[in-house]
């Protein structure tokens, strides 16, 4: 249970410092990078509760409104420094979408949905906060265009489901899901493996 | 009840198409594409039933789910010769957005809201998907450029309550207004009507 | 209570007529333009009300509905000679900020809220309509970049918790924290204070 804190914790860390960098080079003002650095890091949760129907978990969760305005405010403070710690935000960073996959196809799963839905609810829960940043910044969100991001969630509910299937123990799934997407969002930078490229005939 | 399901599903097949076309024309990758083809179909009565705090529709119906992922991967494979097919998936679109307008308007109905409101939902459920799939492709919503896409819509919605006014039997009321924005969408199309030019005196 | 109502559609007006003039500045067609005008009104209320899951306000008060069309219409008709007004406008505008403020930390608060969740939702009310309506336009939102807006309104917020907490009566907190908000406001655009800039270093 601690340990699931922790890595939920290092996720928003991630996040709201991915927002707050995001509204930085977009030059907003403190406030606009606070919003900015909130929305990347509750937005999924938000959209995958309001969608269900269930209480909004960050209403009632100050740690994560304390962790966000830290950060945003430690971001905005050494901003010209965090690239330091490009390499530490990364591996947060895919914590964070490691374990907000998890929960939210146990969310979903918990409202009786079908899989497919369920495994939509993970991805969502785990990459919106950043469509929602993308969107506020005015770009198109970088998760459409790049990168197995997205992919590496979807595999992780594949697996939650296949292990389901199977009767495997609860903690198993959990733990198995979440090691799923960490490790194919880390190989897939690692070796600079994206989608297949549809567009390849218009490029010659 | 089985030609209702017909309309919806043709509706839901132009949707996801003109989503997966328009994340194609931003150069997204195929989970991007996907996004946008789904969004696209359920965005409007998504929001409309967030709003409304009734139950989101899709989430318990598989064969939305599939029909969008099915022609979102069509619209991927076969994306140069769509354009064979142009003249359907408009009139496909045209039927969705007729049979989207009548059940918005039923829907805010039988949750006892006033009748402009009930044809704002109705021009919701069927506009709004467009819109949000505008938005994640960063442009200004078409709808709110070009066309008498959202007037039909409208027009639909006060056919609806006009005849609800003169006591007329469900079934006549239903065909009635979704023949109206059908209509109205075909022969503006056709004849190339749009609203007034208010912005005139500004080109000279 | 009829005082409060007075506010309330004078903020519409102001709001409704701002979203109407940025839908011009489009270039967009009337039935955009509303629709911005509606948005810019009602969203950051709506945004509160679907995240507290408590009714949505205006699908139940049609006061708002015909004040947002009338002043969109009005906007488009008169959209030359709007600029005589804009002292006007500007107090509506900082009058309707004021209030939504108090009230959306009063509905958060009556959600048992913690008090900075709190004022967070109040800045929503009164904020956030303009960042839908800057979305839909395809800008960043001018809150996020400019002006103490959303800095008086948490003003606004801080004050009332800390009324609240030396128990002072409701009405003095009520007041109090309205005046704080029209106050900062009125103060910060007469004297042109705006946040800290955090971006000098890369200016020189």
């Amino acid at each position: 249970m601690d340990f699931i804190l922790v890595l939920d914790i290092l996720g928003v860390v991630a996040f709201s410092i991915s927002g707050a960098l995001a509204g930085m080079r977009k030059k907003l003002d403190p406030f606009g990078i606070v919003i900015i650095a909130f929305v990347t890091s509750v937005g999924g949760g938000t959209l995958r509760d309001v969608l269900l129907q269930t209480d909004v978990g960050w209403l009632n969760n100050m740690l994560y409104v304390y962790t966000i305005l830290l950060f945003a405010l430690i971001a905005i403070i050494f901003k010209e420094r965090l690239n330091f710690f490009r390499k530490s935000l990364f591996l947060f960073d895919t914590l964070g979408i490691g374990l907000y996959t998890v929960v939210g196809v146990e969310k979903a799963l918990s409202a009786d949905l079908h899989p497919i839905i369920c495994i939509a609810f993970g991805t969502m829960s785990a990459c919106f906060g950043g469509v929602i940043r993308d969107i506020l910044c005015n770009e198109i969100p970088i998760i459409f265009r790049q990168e197995i991001y997205a992919t590496a969630c979807i595999m992780g509910g594949v697996f939650y489901f296949a292990l389901n299937y199977f009767n495997a123990p609860d903690s198993i799934i959990f733990v198995v899901s979440f090691v799923v997407v960490v490790a194919i969002r880390l190989l897939a930078v690692v070796f600079k493996i994206s989608l297949p490229d549809i567009y390849k005939s218009n490029k010659n």
